[in-house]
């Protein structure tokens, strides 16, 4: 075992203060990563607070982690002292299910899929404890390859954002003469942005904020709808091609659905903890379509990391110094963030 | 005008009645068909009793349309007198927009789909009137070819009950190695069950009616489960790769969108005019899908048919006199038909 820093909370009334802790030593398929970044993803909020109900203290949240190789088992093949690696969302699964094999692991099978953090060891059974600390070990199978080409900070949100974001657009093959809406212009909407410009659709942000036009644009967003506005929102009847929806507070499906064209597809990678209720027959005209989905495997974390080195893709971020991170936290919940707060982890030091 | 004979109803209350009435004489791109059989839709119920709201009277219902043509207009180029035809939902639409242009006629976006009955005819607006009656015209374009290889009267439902299920299981490439539920053993579903079979799915029926698995497996259905044995149904989770959903009662989608695996599709060709509530992370976890599909258009309609002409399928049908068509709507609100009363036209001029 070796020692370990990090922020943690001990309850779910606790704010997040330092905490001294233990890491194994790496075994002969780890990889052991000084950290530099971590992402501050809404998630890690709702767990720190217990508000999904599945929170294990202490917990040391964060797993949008880029860092640096310091250590290598002597198994270890993909890596080497020195390289930039990123972890993501979970940092094991059985391996042996289809969906592991076929690189789903977020949906094992047997139910494996070990968090990066607020999650158990398959074996031991051990918490796992996330990114805002200096060091973490992984399975290389669970640890992906970073650029040195892209400014770090803005990778590191990558990890969990960008991948919510790519794979459905990937997988529903959005591209080139789609008409494609961003619902909600956060840390999930401004990378959606990102990726449906890259990848050739006409990108239109949905907000109810007239103030996030000139964001969107910015970011490369083609057109924007104050969803407000009922005569802008009825004109968008049938319009859109794909809807990614990343908005977790409750909001009115049968108005988006109404927007999609024949055959259109809204896509949530956000909802609400309460029921989502749609009109039948919204869903049989027009053959319309809404699904799911949820960040996404390890082999196309990867391609994904790969897509934004050579297309010069990452988060808008604002670095903080740890110490920083209960007000970033508050400001999160405001949506007062451009758009992902990432923790300078060297700030641990200071 | 010419001299047509049907069976009416004249307001919400009315039974269906022997009505005399009028049709246009044939157009130069018209067919005249002399009607054989016609199925009983449940949506003809809704329709003829003002359950959806959007009832005209008088109003013929049928949509579900065999017939030999007896006359054609003198631009009529793919029938001739004598061949056998079929008309199903709709009987026109504007024939210019994108959807009219790529065979998705139902989904004209001028809104000009011209329903079979209880609709109005896009130049004059007059009513239009179903296949309870002895005669029908229709421009050629809205009407399919059919063969003479299978039973008329297995073939009528097809026009509607057929082509309702076949669509969307092509279009989300249902076949081989591919795990199909079919939810609910109606019209709809016991051809969901015939084409889920030919495209070389395994099949189970899902059913609150145990009495329902020899028939089931009579239909070819591979297996069977009663969804009342809470065993049974927490076993099918995440099994189906597809479930075809055509209950329109309300039911709990969470039971069923749970039973999907890994990017597997919920598709709903009935629902409920309540709202549909699902929980939101059923959709994210496994990236699972639900999707609609109403009817399909009139290319689909003519691929149907003639996949059925080879495959040998029609619809399993109690034949009946015109006169039994109350009582025949009484038995089909009760579910009591195995699986879809066609009307004999030929019983009118008994």
């Amino acid at each position: 075992m070796q020692a370990a820093k990090g922020y943690a909370v001990h309850n779910e009334k606790d704010s997040l203060k330092p905490w001294d802790f233990q890491r194994r030593d790496p075994g002969p398929h780890d990889v052991q990563i000084q950290i530099l970044y971590c992402g501050v993803c809404h998630s890690d909020i709702h767990q720190v607070r217990g508000e999904w109900g599945n929170s294990m203290y202490p917990m040391v949240p964060g797993h949008e982690i880029v860092g640096r190789i310091t250590a290598v088992g002597k198994s270890v093949t993909k890596f080497k002292t020195g390289d930039l690696a990123g972890i993501g969302c979970m940092v094991d699964s059985c391996r042996e299910c289809n969906n592991c094999k076929n690189g789903q692991e977020q949906f094992c099978e047997k139910g494996e899929t070990v968090m990066t953090y607020n999650g158990r060891e398959r074996n031991g059974g051990a918490l796992t404890f996330g990114g805002y600390s200096d060091i973490i070990l992984c399975d290389e199978k669970y640890v992906v390859s970073v650029s040195d080409k892209l400014p770090l900070s803005g990778v590191a949100p990558l990890l969990c954002a960008g991948i919510t974001t790519y794979s459905p657009l990937k997988r529903w093959k959005v591209g080139k003469g789609h008409k494609l809406a961003v619902l909600g212009l956060g840390g999930l909407g401004h990378m959606a942005v990102k990726f449906g410009v890259a990848f050739g659709a006409e990108v239109t942000v949905l907000s109810t904020s007239p103030s996030k036009e000139n964001d969107a644009r910015k970011l490369g967003a083609h057109k924007f709808c104050n969803t407000r506005n009922e005569e802008a929102t009825k004109a968008l009847a049938g319009y859109f091609d794909f809807i990614i929806d990343t908005v977790s507070a409750p909001h009115n499906y049968d108005m988006y659905l109404n927007m999609l064209t024949t055959n259109g597809v809204m896509i949530c990678v956000g909802v609400p903890p309460e029921p989502i209720k749609l009109t039948g027959f919204l869903l049989l005209g027009n053959n319309r379509t809404i699904t799911g989905s949820m960040i996404g495997g390890i082999p196309e974390t990867q391609e994904m990391l790969d897509f934004c080195a050579v297309n010069n893709i990452v988060s808008d971020v604002e670095v903080i110094d740890i110490s920083y991170v209960n007000e970033a936290y508050e400001r999160v919940v405001k949506s007062d963030v451009k758009y992902r707060f990432v923790i300078d982890l060297q700030s641990l030091a200071r």
